[in-house]
């Protein structure tokens, strides 16, 4: 597009109105068309100036809109723009590890052009023949999750039985076709008739079930497992995690990754059959991505191989527009997104 | 008391009476004096005829008065003497392995005698200056449960802070002393005053609560626990295990040993804050000391070595009579124990 740098441009901006319970609406957020920029990065600032290209829409944001500080990342500030990972370009740079030209992932705003203070959590992307958009996906934090949390949390054996709850979603798809090379037999669950025809019919899963037209979770699973599972990759909690727990085999592993279902940290309800843990001798274990950020180059090298050798496929779901950007982030909670969720704001 | 090898004796028997919900009665089961025994093992038989010595009450026995065959023992059969872990002397034996005087740890009766048909569980024990009855307790299966759960389930270092409830019980009490021999800081709760105080001043936990005085459990947790917990040893569940994963520190691990506050399997009520696995990167393993049976000659040694040497105490809590076996188990149910409860049927 040419911008010069120094130029102020016009900056469209998605802004967090305040914190929230609940479901997260489109309301809860607001675009806010009145802003400028000056397309520079200050001298001495060590900032940079970018212009962002792909914003990722992903399920720990809603964990942003509570006003709760024990988390692992802190909460959104009312007023200002939203923060989430994406891959931009840069246009000024101060830092002297990032010029003009280079594309960038890493956390940025939901806005048109950022200046960019955290520079030491953002990566340097390679141009090769992977879209930019997967690295917000296969190749960024949904796919590392997926590859920390089946890898080095599940530890899974060939022929083990692998239940994926969400399993079309931006980890869960990743998840089962890791599970799928590695030897062992997987099953995933998700919202709709044509999310389970794409498990089984384009992410080569062995069995899926649509859990809405379940009435009982515990018979599905105990339909889809005889035998039993050995590790259950949990992206939604709740009443699916409470059938699992009763289909355990022993020394079964739940890697907890998400739990979409639990809207409210204080989840008024409860998760029943806890004491299966015991019987079946079984670890739970909560992780996020971040603990294994020295495997990151490997699971690079690795992924990034599968893909060119056609191994893995990656469904994305992209809409156009930062606008778009509420109704994106919102459609996550319904499960109205097919695949990873990205909103394209520009074009390189 | 000279029993005579081939004698028909009267004996007193335990009777499980039929399955039952909820928490256990005296009159789930049935003191049974018309039974004799011929005290012979017969030949070609490969049993071993033995005399009770002492019978040990554990709450894991509960699960056995449940119709429920997909835990890892099966239950009790209604009509038939309670099974359960005991100390008793052989007085006849066609196992090579075993010799009329031993003394022998494992799957005995609740009765006066008994003919034993899984020798291959039992264990000798060789007489030294350990009361015979810890062999139900600091040196058997819940000496082992403490040390198998706290020292490869639970992962402790030196300098975390750890947290075991029901701890003057006859797993916990064992618990809180290896952490403190680990350089750890610990802190049990328990049911009355006369426990908090045996914790603090007998045991040598750093400090201890009786959470029947505790209106919030968060709030109690916050005051003991500033810093927040590394290791929770849970033998309870429920509403203190909701109140532990507000308080987990990063890395945290949680054995769960036991859920004595859920009687039932349904587990109405279900157990909330889950997600705070994901945000504390929190690890929940449930175990059976059976997964850990190479470690018991390690065990045996470490444990009896600390014994001897005075560095560990060991409260026991015992009724005289088989007939006082019912009480003596269902008082578990509502902590009327102070420390592992055992019967002694008969001195040696």
């Amino acid at each position: 597009m040419g911008e010069a740098v120094g130029e102020i441009v016009h900056n469209k901006q998605i802004i967090f109105k305040g914190y929230i319970d609940g479901t997260p609406k489109e309301t809860d957020m607001e675009l806010k068309l009145g802003s400028t920029i000056k397309l520079e990065a200050p001298k001495g600032s060590s900032l940079i100036l970018v212009k962002n290209l792909y914003l990722s829409c992903d399920p720990y944001m809603r964990g942003r809109m509570r006003n709760f500080h024990g988390s692992y990342i802190p909460p959104f500030v009312p007023g200002s723009v939203i923060e989430g990972l994406g891959v931009s370009k840069v246009l000024d740079s101060d830092d002297p590890n990032f010029k003009p030209g280079d594309i960038v992932s890493g956390l940025t705003g939901w806005e048109e052009y950022s200046l960019i203070h955290k520079n030491d959590h953002l990566r340097k992307v390679e141009s090769d023949s992977i879209p930019l958009s997967y690295y917000t996906g296969l190749l960024g934090m949904p796919g590392f999750t997926a590859y920390a949390g089946f890898f080095e949390v599940c530890g899974p054996k060939k022929g083990d039985y692998v239940f994926v709850s969400a399993a079309s979603g931006a980890v869960g798809q990743l998840v089962g076709q890791f599970a799928k090379l590695n030897g062992c037999y997987v099953v995933g669950s998700a919202g709709s008739g044509q999310k389970v025809d794409l498990l089984k019919n384009k992410l080569g899963f062995d069995d899926a079930f649509n859990y809405k037209e379940e009435a009982d979770l515990d018979a599905v699973l105990k339909r889809v497992f005889p035998q039993g599972i050995d590790i259950y990759f949990d992206n939604v909690g709740g009443s699916m995690l409470e059938a699992v727990l009763l289909n355990m085999r022993i020394h079964g592993r739940i890697g907890v990754c998400g739990m979409v279902s639990q809207h409210s940290l204080s989840d008024p309800k409860g998760t029943r059959n806890l004491f299966h843990l015991v019987i079946k001798r079984v670890r739970m274990q909560g992780f996020l991505q971040r603990d294994y950020l020295h495997l990151y180059p490997k699971f690079l090298e690795d992924v990034s191989g599968l893909y060119k050798q056609g191994k893995i496929t990656y469904l994305e779901d992209m809409d156009q527009g930062l606008e778009n950007g509420p109704s994106a982030f919102v459609g996550l909670f319904s499960g109205k997104n097919v695949g990873k969720k990205v909103i394209c704001v520009a074009h390189e």
